[in-house]
């Protein structure tokens, strides 16, 4: 599968699949009638598909409007059943998704934020502390976002342990490239208070298509159905689902690119000397240092546009390159040669 | 346009537009490319393009995830910052869309339900006495659905201005089929509170694709904004929606034939005896009294679905047709004269 350099500029700012979706489908996309398109849609098939994808029975799953759904409507139903008993708290380890943080504060949640362990290790001692009667809602996510780094499973289960009374969303949007997964763990029957986040953006390239999915306990996900807007995944959402899932083919060829490209993007950060972290996402967070504002401006001249993530708290410095499409991560190494030697 | 009818059962019970979106509009959604499906969207060139339709400026509008995320958005936006000073409740005047309810619920408020009026009239006097300093929103609809009838301007006006300290989403779902609109009315100048819904789902025939906007003052908007998920309406609908508004023969063509569906509907409705709502919306909802169980079953056998609101508060013996395609609503009115002197 070829892949020519899009129309710039180059977008590895998001962690989308910037090849696109598979071309099958595109052509399911291509085949909704006019008809699906004005009639609401129906979530029993891509329901059934997407759990048996996952290994999970449907009664353990709902899909979203992409996983920023799923995360709102955690955050709803946690606090929902917990305001009137005072646990209004959402607990957020930085540096993470903004979502969280939004979400829980569009639902009526006081964030609280536990700030980084030195070279962003997952704060687990700052989260137990965090703990409290006042809990709602955890955010965990694994592997990280922005640096890709898996949470040891351990640490994760310690969290729900602790926060039995709240829910834990396990936010594995990023699972796919190489992180393990919570689904299916045996744990979780004892931990009925952990939620796993999947997203379908990313390694199936549907970001613009808007679907994800909350995994739990069939008595959660009842609860959380319930919080969700019965309509909020569209026809065209759905028949992308399904056809993702009938071409695995594509999926393990954008995964293999992604691995491959970690270790192009690794490799060149690590002969220029620039601090990285080592990630199992589709994307690398590297520490510029004080020249991460000329490094994003060089690489945005160059028509590649990467994430700035240097106001994250413990991030100063960083910026997060999408590690996608080889021939894309090629040519974003091309120009980091340029710009880190040029800054030097 | 010829119509033919689809393949059975005939969907007459969610007031979509059962001849499919436009033609133009598929043809839109099929142009979409496999990089815009991979890549988040982009909204500045639909918000634009929706607001200039309405006749609204930019700031004055968001696209939502069809209405229903709009209704969600405006309880969230409402309990968020009066939640602190007890203005926690959601007045819903009945019957009422469902969604109200349970997006209130889902948002932390406590519903009030306001009985309706004899004949099912616009509970006014119910909807002022129920505003308190608790209320947090008042949901009220125009044209109505299940009835189909229109709320005077005065009356949501007086609600408005009792209800200052609360939002007011005055949901304007149906408005394309014939009812007047509060966009543009002088009078919101001094009710920043007030937030109108409109949903493409409708008269668009793009409920499967789900997008509607929040109009209201720029200040409400943009906390609205806030509270919205960034990505809620997905590429398709973005596609989707300027389509439409450039295809505006295929509107006007629907709407010709919800008015003589309406008009079809309501003649045989007449002859029948049934009591029925003067509509100004795409359906008719109609009182088959203690046969109206028989009549829904008959219906059914015969291939057309439509909606029961019999349990709906004051709407005993109730069934809500759409009135949409008149080749559709012919089909309808047969069967319907074949139930109706069945069970007589």
């Amino acid at each position: 599968m070829k892949q020519e350099l899009g129309a710039s500029p180059l977008r590895l700012h998001l962690n989308e699949n910037t090849a696109g979706c598979s071309p099958r489908v595109l052509a399911a996309l291509q085949a909704v009638t006019r008809e699906q398109a004005a009639y609401y849609p129906d979530y029993e098939r891509a329901t059934a598909v997407c759990a048996a994808r996952l290994g999970v029975t449907p009664d353990e799953l709902v899909l979203t409007n992409g996983l920023d759904e799923g995360i709102l409507g955690v955050a709803m139903s946690a606090l929902r059943i917990r305001r009137d008993r005072g646990a209004t708290e959402a607990i957020v380890p930085e540096p993470a998704f903004d979502v969280y943080a939004s979400a829980s504060d569009a639902a009526g949640a006081q964030v609280v934020h536990v700030g980084p362990e030195p070279d962003l290790a997952f704060p687990l001692e700052g989260v137990l502390a965090a703990v409290s009667a006042r809990t709602a809602v955890v955010f965990v996510t694994s592997p990280n976002n922005p640096t890709g780094v898996p949470i040891a499973r351990d640490a994760i289960l310690q969290v729900a342990e602790r926060a039995r009374n709240a829910l834990v969303l396990v936010d594995e949007a990023y699972a796919d490239f190489g992180g393990t997964t919570l689904i299916g763990d045996e744990a979780l029957a004892g931990l009925p208070n952990v939620i796993v986040g999947r997203t379908f953006a990313k390694a199936y390239g549907l970001a613009g298509i808007r679907v994800g999915a909350l995994i739990g306990h069939p008595a959660e996900i009842d609860v959380l159905r319930r919080v969700l807007l019965p309509y909020s995944v569209n026809t065209y959402a759905v028949a992308a689902l399904q056809a993702a899932f009938e071409d695995l083919e594509y999926y393990d060829w954008y995964r293999g690119e992604v691995e491959q490209s970690r270790r192009i993007l690794s490799d060149a950060l690590q002969r220029l000397g620039v601090k990285f972290w080592p990630s199992a996402a589709n994307f690398v967070l590297a520490n510029f240092g004080d020249r991460s504002t000329a490094v994003l401006a060089g690489l945005a001249e160059r028509g590649i546009v990467v994430r700035d993530r240097s106001r994250d708290p413990g991030c100063a410095g960083c910026l997060r390159i999408t590690a996608g499409i080889v021939s894309h991560t090629r040519a974003c190494v091309a120009a980091l040669e340029e710009v880190v030697c040029a800054v030097r």
